[in-house]
């Protein structure tokens, strides 16, 4: 901040273009080809109040009320609120171990079209997807650019914890493989530097980025200019990409000490993801039981998760899972946790 | 900053509750009472990024596509654009030198129920209106409160110029005399501090400020924590108010000089507001010429202005008018504004 107020002056306190300041755009242009293996241009970029707002603008300009939305399931809890607040029509469809079920979004592609309805966008995490840590295998990115080029849609691909891989391979962006122009990618600072600077990004076409301007001048006359400086300077001086191999490490030896607690200790028959990255494990159960009731009781010997049923359209089937989150919990506790978490399902799962 | 850092160090990085930080919303309380004359509580205030998403927030809560929101003619542009986004019906009522013109704003109000529509908001500006720099008579306040009760409407109040009044009376906030509780209240640290930062507020009821917060985590799950609290500690270490002391002093040299110009160097014929505070003189030519062509002669010769069709729903009285803004340009450029203006006017306007 520092640095900031010498080099800038007022200009870091006055409104910046709604655009985006220039120097955030141009280091977040650099950054993307060396982190995400995505070539993009300054005029391909738009500064987002964190990747939540981008979502929103992207609803706002392609989605009227009562289109439909593909989504995964389960997908990101937020994600669903805003297509839910724009009136959109939201459809789920299932995912496994290799991410989204292609063959599955096909034939819902087909069958709604068939009903007469209109599609815009599909909305998917490729990448330590939210809230199960699963990424999409190659065969099956590939064949969705070429479903979203055969069926006119729009792909919304949202990045925020692809730079949390927990080995040193670089997965690129999905919108480093689209030859059709048809994703919009999204992602944020908020998982690698800090969230309460609110500031994210979106890469586009550049007419879509001329219209996405326009209605994020309209709504907030651009992000502040301040919290975009602090980010472009993270990105200059090597703050963000040290800071990255920093925490990867660190989410790893929480995922590691959460999963190996997840074997040893909860019922059989339950199952749960492997994630690759990111800060969530998703458990089934597999049984008649709503993780609402668990909640209740794991909430009361301190332990906190998320049930299922919230990220997922069609509940039923996510009634029974529950996500649970190793980035915020001390390595110490993550153990007794799962405890916890354990007596109280082997109480209720015979 | 430094004072931020040293005393919340990482919160200050981290997610704030979407309401705002607690420290800024009490700031705000005291300060309101100070400089508003409003008495409000905690719980009636909403933090915004600036007053401009305050009007979008409103505007997705409050009104359905195709529903009538009423704005004084001319408005602030981008009140307009908020509007127009979501789709509402916008209807004009012209204002004079004391205000909104409430006598028609009733018979707007009857004649659009009569017509069958649902009429949601008015939006006004009651003290240094922009673009026109007058403000509402007390008679007038009291009765748009009346009209809103009897008419079943909300008010939203946008404040974001009070604070620059050139002389050294309190006009108190309308929604301080609101026994109703249907004034909405808007206002902004963009003129007083910083608009860079992106912070702005919004008191109202509870129930409206729960459904608006609620809204806001949707939307981009709450304002930058930094600039909130560098926007509390710039309240409590009395940085606003010894700077607003200040800038009244300034704006008020600027606008004098402008208005002088103005008198002496402008044909006859033509009328100007009186603004009693704010960045801006309203000119009206009276004179069947579009001020967009006169701003492409000025333009070439380095003085800018907003044309009046801009600002208006109903643009064909605002053709020949146009928005002068004194609180950027030097003193001494004025006044060779103004000349510049004035010759081209008189090639014009005979």
């Amino acid at each position: 901040m520092k640095h900031i107020i010498e080099e800038y002056g007022y200009k870091a306190l006055q409104y910046a273009s709604s655009r985006g300041v220039p120097e955030l755009i141009n280091n977040i242009v650099a950054f993307m080809y060396r982190m995400r293996g995505l070539k993009t241009l300054p005029e391909n970029v738009l500064i987002t109040a964190g990747s939540q707002q981008a979502l929103d603008l992207i609803t706002r300009l392609f989605v009227n009320p009562g289109e439909v939305v593909i989504v995964e399931e389960p997908s990101y809890i937020l994600a669903l609120h805003v297509l839910r607040l724009r009136g959109a029509k939201v459809v789920g469809v299932a995912i496994d171990r290799h991410g989204l079920r292609i063959d599955l979004l096909e034939t819902t592609i087909k069958k709604l079209r068939r009903e007469g309805e209109k599609i815009k966008l599909v909305y998917t995490m490729p990448l330590f997807q939210n809230p199960t840590g699963v990424s999409m295998s190659f065969e099956r990115r590939k064949y969705l650019l070429e479903l979203s080029e055969e069926h006119d849609l729009l792909i919304v691909e949202d990045d925020a914890y692809a730079f949390l891989g927990f080995d040193d391979s670089m997965i690129p962006a999905l919108a480093s493989e689209d030859q059709f122009g048809r994703v919009i990618y999204v992602s944020t600072f908020s998982k690698i530097l800090s969230p309460g600077l609110r500031v994210g990004y979106l890469i586009a076409q550049e007419d879509v980025i001329t219209k996405l301007s326009v209605v994020k001048q309209v709504i907030d006359l651009g992000s502040s200019t301040l919290s975009q400086l602090i980010a472009a300077k993270a990105i200059e001086k090597n703050v963000i990409e040290r800071n990255i191999a920093y925490i990867r490490k660190l989410y790893r030896v929480k995922k590691d000490l959460m999963v190996e607690a997840l074997d040893e200790m909860l019922p059989k028959g339950i199952w749960r993801s492997d994630p690759g990255g990111g800060f969530y494990v998703w458990v089934k159960l597999n049984r008649n039981i709503d993780t609402e009731d668990i909640l209740n009781l794991s909430n009361k010997r301190g332990v906190l998760f998320t049930p299922g049923k919230r990220f997922c359209v069609n509940q039923v089937p996510c009634k029974d899972a529950m996500r649970l989150s190793f980035s915020n919990p001390p390595e110490n506790s993550i153990r007794v946790g799962i405890q916890i978490l354990g007596d109280i399902l082997r109480c209720k799962v015979r």
